[in-house]
């Protein structure tokens, strides 16, 4: 509908997750509308961002360079691992500070319906980290839902036999939360988690 | 938090409109996994913007070209003004197919607050525009809000002596709405607007 350079950036906006038509518009004509030099940072941030990152070769982990930069950091605990679906899961456990350890980041979760099995995730790696002795604790911290369950079974039934410990993220009540507004489901499993005050 | 690269594109995409943090985030992911040809296309997209689109220089709607489509389109009625604030507005008007006339994009609306009054809006073009006597009716289509009703009635009070035809857009009931669920200053203009059905 537009011309020609406003509606190419409309298309392209739009093919972008959770940005809809109306978005799309809103953010081109703030484009449009914005500093020259802003949104040349913009375009080069897109740009630049494909160039330069890559994927850290033993965990998955987004990084500039080879390794990330946890797996590189001397001061992090090798004897633990902490699997997760993406590394924006990296992110959000690395702002709790609460873990010194290092990370394997799958790729996703099984999911048949959307035709992902465990050979499209990064289990093979994760088995070849598992091959030395170094590792004594496994932390399964994929997603609570289905997906994220589905993998975590699969995970024990190919971790089990190696000796390791092996662990999942507590499931209960989120902290802040309101009891009577709790999920049946997550109501549950603050009930079986349940921990002696005593 | 993320390295580099990946932290600036989160940066950037945060600074526009109507996109928070999450989002910012979630989008950057995508454009990290994305096709990099679809990406590049899209950094183009946001330069070549900057680049080629201006205004036009009779009816401020945006264009690649001194002056935009609809002005040079020699089938449109040339007699009729239709007012708008932005851009956008002539688009959703063009959708509709039921205006063949010209437009004049303000470029805002009044709003004290936001400081703009009318000497920040393309007002003194628009008189410039009904100096000949080529057109008979404007019809002033700002927003029917606060702002856009106050824009309408100074254009009122300085375009009242052109002898020219000054019309606005009918407030109403929402074609397709609940009569029930319509605000009440919207029933009551739906009151005074009502038409005659014999």
């Amino acid at each position: 509908m537009y011309e020609g350079a406003v509606q190419d950036l409309i298309d392209e906006l739009g093919r972008l997750p959770g940005i809809g038509p109306k978005s799309a518009q809103r953010v081109a004509f703030h484009i449009l509308e914005a500093d020259t030099e802003d949104m040349r940072r913009l375009a080069e941030a897109i740009v630049s961002v494909k160039e330069k990152v890559k994927f850290c070769q033993i965990c998955f982990n987004v990084s500039e360079q080879e390794t990330c930069r946890i797996c590189q950091d001397d001061r992090r605990d090798r004897s633990i691992i902490c699997v997760v679906e993406e590394s924006k899961d990296v992110m959000a456990i690395e702002r709790t500070r609460s873990f010194r350890g290092l990370y394997h980041v799958l790729g996703g979760s099984i999911n048949p319906i959307a035709g992902i099995g465990p050979e499209q995730l990064h289990i093979r790696e994760l088995l070849n980290r598992l091959s030395d002795d170094t590792v004594q604790e496994v932390i399964v911290a994929t997603d609570p839902n289905l997906e994220g369950e589905a993998t975590a079974t699969y995970l024990v039934r190919m971790l089990g036999s190696l000796g390791i410990s092996l662990t999942r993220l507590a499931s209960g009540l989120p902290v802040g939360g309101d009891l009577e507004y709790a999920d049946e489901v997550t109501l549950g499993r603050a009930f079986e988690g349940r921990r002696s005050l005593s």
